[in-house]
Order: structure tokens, then sequence, then C-alpha cells
């Protein structure tokens, strides 16, 4: 990548009628998303500034954008609200930052199908669905009130409602993408079926979502409820035999090991003990008889809220924003220490390697987080550990522990496409992004595959303006 | 239970008021239901023929029927259109038979759920929830233009929908029901939870379903499909493949093994060969492109119908008619020597399963149809074979044969609950006819343990009006 340094007045000037945003406080924060959540990425990363931010207020003004850039040989790393906490969003190499919240239009939707641009925030696309088709997003991420659907589908891959629907990736679950790339002259394509492999959970890194059309599920009045047991076993089989009824339809099962609940969780603490380990769930209104049937069976596990009717002076707020990565979130808040692992529990072995996790670390060291998941018609678990940080050698001694059981690790200390996933080569996104991206200059850094082919990932991705820790 | 005859002047007599019916002809056809499906039930129930039927508008007159038949001692077998086919309908003593389709009415809907009386007929109710909450029943018999929500929950057990709903048996998939018992003071009930299970799927033999309240899902503008393939195995995994996708709606997902579609299905053969097994399949809109995408990847299968976009001079029909119950009637328009059986094979060695059934007759005796289903949360087959009938004796064989495999035999020549079902007492129903039909006057017949609680299966239970064939 070419020197751009003697370029960016001219960029910026060629730029200026746009929403051209140049102070430092604000230029700071838009070059900052969530990647803090790991003591890997923070000192490595924490450094990193855009030269400006850029809002386009439409496709236009995405291509004058990325015509410009190209022409100045500027990066531009594009971002909704900077929600993702795999460094995602980190402009590596400085340049532009493109900020699409002005694009934040929804242009239709039906029971089943709805149309925006990709800066409109989660929530506010599905207040827009339920009031004019009943309808909400099949999924969302836990940031739902910040965060905005291209982000989501452009660095996520499934969240509350993945225990019905499964991933952004399945088929099914993204249903078109515009995208604009960055050459000489842009081009605007249209994405469906095969073709959305190429952009979606690809960072941005070939191409800029400009409209994206997603499949939509009944905006039900969930009831959030949270259940209490003694035995991590028997909350851990709640979650999965809840996920497994077919006749009982939910939203979310999420799984936090004790002290979780008494620790982190504040305004739950008064209702548990340190020994409780909590299940939360979202229930269709219509699935609380079946609920209540099924729990009234089970032995060691007390529904201690339901939010349609409970007697708590303050109720916990919205369920899912304890769960997926908001559960690191609190418990950050409360112990600075704690990171997080991204795991992977496939079925049919998922409760049993669950638990071979919990009993081969020191007590207090990983604390178990468990998301039931739909993959390939069958319910897992997606673990979203939370781990005591000690040193680097000691995370990728823990990483490795899962691993060598047969725990798929999807390493959020990792900025790469390829080390935060299977670490391999995704050929659609590569060979896409040689034909849309040629200069390179689209969120540089975070494929590897692009920049050395014959990277062996022996160690962790140095990309040139990545600082070592100190 | 007692000689009734003298007493049935002055039973009609008392209900004389309400929509008696005494017509020969009109009494005779609301005497059968569709046993004829099966060469054995067919000559020892032809004979059966109520005394006189008569049709309530309300529960007030369903409880005055009620009584007064408990009163003169007269047994009620109750009915909805009659499309069951294991015979539940048939009145084995005669008496009374009390047909519910004045009791129509849908009381209420709203998005997930919807409360009517039992006699509304299945199109009807998914019209109304339709038009009034954007939504239908989960799932429906393929008898859905003619059969009754009510007989549909007393006789039924699953069916289109199944693919993603499950069986009504699981929890949440029926939500209340309110019965009426057959005592000296006959009482409401309003079941849920556990209790449903006490009358749900029991033929009418221990009360009277007067109110249903059932859970609903989006009324999408389903896509019908048809695809055929060569190879049997291509058809059956594509059917186990799009149900356990979980981005892609389904509704249906049928297989039915050459040459069923070239000669039963007369509007599909002109499109299909002798050798092609057939796919059909309901799919939400928003599922078709990850559909097609998934179609793309796959070798030897083709589509040659979506009810969206076709070239067919006369298109099929609703596709799942072709499927569920439909199917063995269709061909049994063609072929008279046909029947079938209702088999299950479950999750994890389904496919297995079928193959070795497959191979363990000779050509052309059982043709293998099969419906993806939903149990455990787990995608199996529902398989209805039909079968070229010779004799009982082969019929039996052939059933031991399945259960011998592994597979487990709904056997649907048989007329009471325990034969047709799993051979074993359900305690929850039989408690509760003792409670709410002490004196046994409920479809009669149909419940062997409240009959003969040491009854044990060698052979067919024969109760006293059933005729032995000749």
């Amino acid at each position: 990548m070419k020197d751009f340094t003697q370029n960016l007045e001219a960029a910026k000037a060629a730029l200026s009628h746009l929403d051209l945003e140049e102070r430092e406080a604000a230029i700071t924060a838009a070059s900052r998303d969530f990647f803090w959540y790991s003591p890997v990425l923070k000192p490595r990363l924490d450094h990193l500034r855009a030269d400006f931010v850029v809002r386009p207020r439409n496709e236009a003004e995405v291509i004058e954008v990325l015509k410009t850039c190209y022409d100045y040989d500027i990066p531009v790393t594009t971002r909704g609200a900077g929600t993702g906490n795999y460094g995602q969003a980190m402009p590596m190499r400085g340049g532009c930052v493109m900020h699409l919240r002005h694009m934040n239009q929804v242009l239709s939707c039906t029971p089943g199908r709805v149309v925006a641009q990709p800066g409109c925030l989660l929530k506010d696309l599905d207040a827009h669905c339920k009031t004019h088709s009943g309808h909400e997003l099949r999924m969302v991420s836990s940031t739902w009130v910040t965060a905005t659907i291209g982000g989501f589908i452009a660095g996520g891959s499934g969240g509350v409602g993945s225990v019905t629907w499964g991933s952004l990736r399945d088929l099914g679950n993204i249903l078109r993408l515009r995208v604009v790339t960055m050459e000489a002259a842009p081009r605007v394509l249209e994405f469906t079926g095969e073709a959305l492999a190429r952009v979606s959970h690809a960072y941005g890194t070939n191409g800029i979502i400009t409209e994206v059309e997603m499949p939509t599920a009944p905006a039900y009045d969930w009831v959030d409820v949270l259940v209490k047991a003694k035995d991590f076993g028997v909350a851990m089989t709640l979650a999965d035999d809840l996920a497994n009824e077919d006749g009982i339809l939910l939203k979310l099962a999420s799984v936090f090991e004790a002290p979780t609940a008494k620790s982190f969780f504040k305004r739950v603490a008064p209702y548990v003990d340190e020994d409780d380990h909590l299940l939360a769930l979202m229930v269709a209104p219509q699935g609380m008889d079946g609920f209540l049937t099924y729990l009234g069976r089970q032995e060691g596990a007390e529904m201690i809220y339901r939010s349609d009717a409970h007697s708590w002076a303050r109720g916990p707020g919205l369920i899912f924003e304890y769960g997926w990565n908001h559960t690191t979130l609190r418990a950050l808040k409360v112990d600075p220490s704690i990171t997080y692992l991204q795991i992977r529990y496939g079925f049919p072995k998922h409760k049993a390697l669950v638990e071979k996790m919990r009993a081969a670390f020191p007590k207090g060291e990983v604390i178990q987080h468990l998301e039931a998941i739909r993959a390939g018609g069958k319910v897992g678990f997606a673990g979203l550990s939370m781990v005591r940080f000690t040193t680097e050698a000691r995370l990728e001694e823990i990483i490795r522990i899962h691993e060598d059981a047969g725990a798929l690790i999807f390493n959020p200390h990792r900025y790469t496409l390829e080390e935060g996933g299977r670490q391999h080569t995704d050929d659609a996104q590569l060979n896409f992004k040689r034909e849309a991206d040629p200069k390179g200059l689209l969120n540089p850094g975070k494929m590897i595959a692009f920049d050395d082919p014959y990277w062996t990932y022996d160690t962790m991705y140095a990309y040139p303006d990545m600082r070592p820790p100190s």
C-alpha cells in the first residue's frame, strides 16, 4: 500500500461538501470499536486513529468517497456503531473512517421481509417492522439498542434469535446485499444466493454494503424469564431441552454459571445466591403454558422472574442484554481482569464437552456462559466463557485445552478474519476482494490471505501498524 | 353397557327441539369416517350405523345431549367431518352420533393465538386468522378443506407444518381445551398444561371439546415446489437436509418413491418418468432464495414446479393435498388394492432405516412415502408407506418386519386408541374417562383399557359389535 499522507488534504478537500469530520475527539471516537474487551488487542490497537471521518448520506456519496479515496490511495474502514469486539472496525492504517449512520432508512417491509439501509439501528429497524408488518428481525446482537444492521451483517455471526434461526451465514438468513466496490470506477452489485458469502462477515474488506434485504419473523411480545438452579447440569439441560421443544417458541436461552448472576448482574443479585446458576429465556407468549408445564416437571429449578408478571421492585431490563456479548460487558464493569472466549460446542457432544471444560480449569478462572443455538438443524451451544486474564501465554493455553478437547474456538483476541474464524482462507471473500478492491484499501490488515497467502498462523498476525505490547 | 334400544324414542323426543337427523341416508353418511382406507377395518366396521344424529348449536346444547343420553344410557360418538382413517368416529354401538358442524365460530384471534369452536373447518379457521391476524394454524391435516379443528385435535397427531412445529402432543401446540363431561350433571372443564393430554387424541372417549385455543404461526404465501430425482437417496436427503436448514422456513417436505408421481399423481404425471422420485415442499417466500441456492449445489435433482412461477397448463393444485394421508387416497383411486402403514423413523437412524425397509420387500409391495417431521427438536420421518394388500397375515408380517428393524408402527388397521398407538394404557386418558364418563357411553369400544384392563394385544381387539370378516 502506498504512503498516502501527502494526499490527505487533497482528498479531504475533494470530499469537503460531504459530512466530513475533522475534530480530534470525534475522529478518535470513530476510530474505536469494542476491541478493548480483549487484553491482547487493547495494547496493540489502542493507538490507532483515522485521519478523517466521513458520513455519506446516500449511496451516491458512498461511491464518491470510495472513488476519491481510491484515486488518492487512502484506506477506508467502514463502520456502523462500532460495537464489534474483534477489532473489526479498527482503522489499522489510519486514513478514512466511513461512518454509515446517516444511511438509516427502512425502504420497505412486509411480513417476512425488510429492505433497509445499512446504518439503520437494529432497534429502529425492529420498531419500524413491528409497526408496519407485525414482524421483526430473526436475529439481532445483544447490542440491539446501539448497533446497526450493516455492522451486524458485516461483522456479526448471530445472536438473540439464533436459538431458533441459526446463524447469519445459514442459507435464507440474509436475502440480498447491495454492494459498492472500491475501483477506479466503483460498481454497484446486487448479491443473492451463493454470492452473499462474499461480503457477509467480511468486515467491509471487499465492498461496502449500501442496502440489505433481510428475512423477518413475527414480533411477539416476548416474555423475559429467569430461572435459577443449584446444579449447573440442570440449568444447562433446561436450556438444551427447551430449545428442542418444537412447540415452544424461544428467542433466547442463555446459561450463566455461578457466581455470574450474583457477582455481575446487579439487579438480579438480590434474588440469587452465590451458588445459583441462572437461565435466561425469551419465550413467545403463546409458549408460556408449554414452558411452565415443562418447568413443572423439573426438579431443582425455580423461576424467579417473568416480565409479564413479577413483583421485583426494579425489573432487570431487557433480558437479552444479559446474554451474548453483554455478559462479558457486565462482568468487565465489576472485574476488569475478565475477558472471554468464543467457543462452539457442537451437537451431539455439546453438554459433555461443556462439563469437561468446567472440570479443566481452577475454580473461577473460566466461568461458563452458554447460548443455545441451532446449527444444521440441531441445538448446540455457543460458549462465551468468561476468563480471568493473567497472561497471554495462559490465555493461549486455555484456548489450546479447549481445542484439544474438540471445542471449536473463534478467537476474539485476534483482529483478522482468519484468526477470529477457522484459520483458513475464505476463497469467496478473497477472490472478490481481488476484484472489488484491487489496491487493497478496504479495511486493510483484516484479511491475511490478501496480504500474505503463505501465512502459517504460528503467531499472531502482525500487520505493520499493529503495535507490539510493551 | 346397558341395552338402550327401548330408550331411543324417548331420548329422541327429549332432543327433538334440537337439530336432530333421522333420515336413513343422512344417518348412514354421519356414521362413517375414512375407515375404509383399511381393508382390515372395512369388512369389520362397514355395517355400523348410529340410531340418530344430533347437531348441537352451542355448548348448552352439547350439555343437553350428553345429559339426556346419559339418562337414557345411549352411547354418543362425536365427530367433526369424519376424515379420520383409524375408524375413530365409527359408532361401534350405534346410538347417537353428535355432529359439531354448527359449532364453527372463531371466537377471537391475535397474532400467535386463536380461540374457536370445535366444528370450525381448518380451512375457514385459517382464512379467518389470516385476515384478522396475519397468522394461521401451525399444523393442519391434508384434509384441511373438509376437516374440523376439533376433529384434528381429538383424532389427529400432526401433519402439514409438523416439519417445523412437531406434533400436536408436543408442549405448546395446544393451548387450552374446554371440555364437557358425560355425567348425571355434566361439568364444563378448562384444561391447559399437563391436563391437555387427557382429552387430546382421545377420540372423544372421555369428554367433548366445546372450545379450543391454539397457537398460530405466520400465514406466509407459501410457495409450493416439486423436485424430481432419479435416486431415492437424493430425494430423501434433500427433504432431510432442507428440514435441517434453520434459515429456510418450510411447512411441508414430502418424499414419494417412484412410481408414485407417475402412477398416482395425474396432473404431475406428464412431468415425470416412471422412475422419478418426487419431493414436494412448501417454502416460505423469503426462503426461496436459500432453497434455490441449496438446490443449486445438488446433483441429480431438478425442480419441475414452483407455484409462484410455472408454465404448467394445469397446475397441480394445493401441494399438501399430495402429502400425508392424501397420498394413499390418490393411490387408492387408481389402484384399490393399495392400503398403507404409519411408521415413525426416528432420528438419527431415520434414513438408514428407510433404506433398510426399501430393501426388505418385493418390488412394488411397499412404496415409500415419507414426511419430514420434527420430534424432540430433531428432524426424522413419518412414513406413510403405501402397501399393496394381499392378506391380513401378510400385512401383519410387513408390520412385524418394520418393528423388528426398529421402526415404530402406528397401526391404521385398528380402531382402538391403544392398538393405533403404542399398545399401552394411557393413564391420563383412562383415569379421566373413569371420572368423566362413568357409564362408558362416550365413543364406546375405542379405549381397551377402560373395557378390559387385562387385554394382552395378542389379537385384534374384538369389541362385541365389531363384525368378523366373512
